[in-house]
């Protein structure tokens, strides 16, 4: 039989990108690809303790349904952790607990745009993001990154030019993958340029726990005063990926839209998990433990950027996250350097995987620095200088 | 700020019904408007046992990300089971896990569905994949439910006069709402329907070994040469629905659609809870704990359907599943007996909420007897029992 697909999933067509990642999966790669926290990373003694503890006290809860907008005691934890700590949340704003931060984003995009419309993001930006807003059929506009967040010039030119603007995409802290973070000045002009021009602000913060020098700058949803910014983060960075466990603070009229998508894309996110992670944040040192993860991966960034130090590649050491953008030479070719890598053993994602607009294109590689032990750190570093000793 | 929602999900507005539902969570309510597992038939000692063991000794796998295939192992552990058990499965089939049986259902009609497309479901149906529809702006075609399944002569005026239609929904054992098997010969003759026309069939079968009499029926995916189902099952109702995996096993090509569509959505399902399922499937007698389900349920079945013998509630007795579809006499009206039901501190569900097409009716509730326990089960009986012997 001849299958006949929709429009929006047809649109999500392999690339030459993903054959280069798959190869990434290869057993014996270093995984500078990839952007999974360190094994080290996961507070396991915390997991097991809490997991042993909910099991024998309250196994019922664990495994029975839960409600679609999350747990409640976590959703209550969750806000008044984000108004402690970073100062966000008003009276208008609701949350919701998602299955990972990706769900944020999928149900922000189904509950805002029609096929057609226009969603706004820095370019490069998350790949994962991008697909799911093109997996809706929506018209992408990209606006470029510079060294302290995305050009708001351009930006002010799209949103003038453009009449189906639904929302703008940004993570201002660390970005993935260009590791940049938004200046202060900058967030206060974006959000003001949403406001003028009526769209939301789709903000994405999976790495702001993950600073390793400076201050942190206030989130873009701390000056929420309009309640047009809808605020994305998740447990993933910081305890688990794999229990996918994030949360997005709106205003309440969005969040119960965004419940009703949910119940019809999964029903609700596992409960076990949100029980978890509820336990953890209740019982368990969180500052001490994102005091570990920044030292962790801290060394392990200083560690890759001292050793390419010397290379023909140009980047910014990012103040945080864990991915490095490096822009090649002119004279080297990106699909030809990460082919090139990859045959090395050394796995890098090209960059043009994370542009937004198909008439982009750029000579770069983005590395992630938090998969690799800190032997495969060194070896994968040791193989990219060698390539450019070699006049590759 | 006024906010402008898309189509798709302004389409899916509250209703009375929604209202009424409401209600059935308040405190001190019977729960017959529920689908929840009962609290004794979670393997609680096994689930224990199996966590404490995975994070003793893989904690990292537990908490890590995982492929959005879903976990190797389980995959095809569950295509083993489902060649052995139920004979589902040719060569060109292959397997994903979902994020419980409802993301099957919602990345079936993601990759197959445009807006204005058709969409053909039993109707009455399950409320949770008709609004799964509505989300992608699907048009939706109903066909009436017989004591033997679908009116399969109405499903082939359908498609004869439908030209966009994309698949046929069925959930051809102990149906929700309906409580009805379908027949062998109307198995094959809605398979050969769907052949001849062209559409896919979408077979969900979440309560297929909740059987309680009688044999089973081959699944329709057991005659399925063409490549034409899409087979959605679910550990929700035989584990646990908290933990949240289903699995999909359909053509390759279909999945391939299916998993891009997922990474969009949520990149994979909790590993950990994928894990559990694992070894439970690997270590533990399930066909004796399906057993124990089934005499559970069984005398929850009887126990509801005896009481309820001497009123005017007109009903079939389901041969499996957790739904019993009581039809009304004329002279009491469908919405006025559940608000009345809700304030005897009875949650019953209007059947109204389970139809497909705009211009239907219907004069039935539902009621699930897998949630209360065996003394509400009477308790509230007797109170239905009560508001007839009042000529209400």
């Amino acid at each position: 039989m001849t299958y006949t697909f929709s429009n929006k999933i047809a649109s999500l067509a392999p690339s030459a990108i993903r054959e280069i990642l798959k190869a990434t999966s290869q057993p014996g790669i270093i995984p500078f690809a990839a952007g999974n926290p360190a094994p080290e990373a996961f507070p396991i003694e915390a997991v097991r303790e809490i997991s042993r503890r909910l099991l024998l006290e309250r196994p019922v809860d664990c495994l029975q349904y839960g409600v679609t907008e999350g747990y409640a005691p976590l959703r209550a934890r969750v806000k008044d952790d984000l108004r402690a700590r970073l100062g966000l949340g008003k009276p208008f704003d609701e949350l919701i607990i998602t299955s990972g931060a990706q769900q944020a984003v999928d149900l922000a995009t189904k509950i805002l745009c029609n096929e057609g419309d226009v969603v706004i993001a820095e370019s490069p930006s998350f790949i994962g993001s991008l697909n799911t807003f093109r997996s809706y059929g929506v018209r992408l506009r990209g606006v470029p990154m510079q060294a302290d967040g995305m050009d708001v010039d351009r930006l002010e030119a799209i949103l003038k030019s453009e009449r189906q603007v639904r929302f703008l995409y940004t993570i201002p802290n660390f970005q993935n993958p260009a590791g940049v973070t938004m200046s202060l000045e900058k967030r206060r002009r974006v959000y003001e340029l949403a406001r003028q021009y009526g769209t939301l602000i789709l903000e994405d913060n999976p790495y702001g726990d993950l600073i390793y020098e400076g201050e942190a700058l206030p989130c873009i949803k701390s000056f929420d005063d309009d309640g047009i910014v809808i605020y994305a983060g998740s447990f993933s960075k910081i305890l688990s990926p794999g229990l996918r466990v994030g949360y997005t603070l709106a205003p309440s009229e969005l969040i119960a839209k965004m419940t009703v998508g949910k119940q019809a894309s999964d029903v609700h996110t596992t409960i076990f998990s949100q029980l978890i992670v509820d336990e953890w944040m209740r019982h368990y040192d969180i500052p001490a433990h994102l005091q570990y993860l920044r030292a962790l991966y801290k060394a392990k960034r200083d560690r890759m950027c001292g050793g390419l130090a010397e290379t023909p590649l140009q980047f910014q050491i990012p103040a945080g996250g864990l991915f490095l953008w490096c822009a090649l030479p002119d004279e080297i070719e990106m699909l030809a350097f990460a082919r090139a890598a990859v045959a090395r053993k050394v796995a890098v994602v090209p960059g043009s995987a994370f542009l937004v607009e198909p008439a982009e294109t750029v000579n770069a590689v983005r590395l992630n620095f938090s998969t690799p032990t800190d032997d495969q750190l060194s070896e994968g570093v040791a193989i990219l200088r060698d390539m450019f000793a070699e006049k590759y």
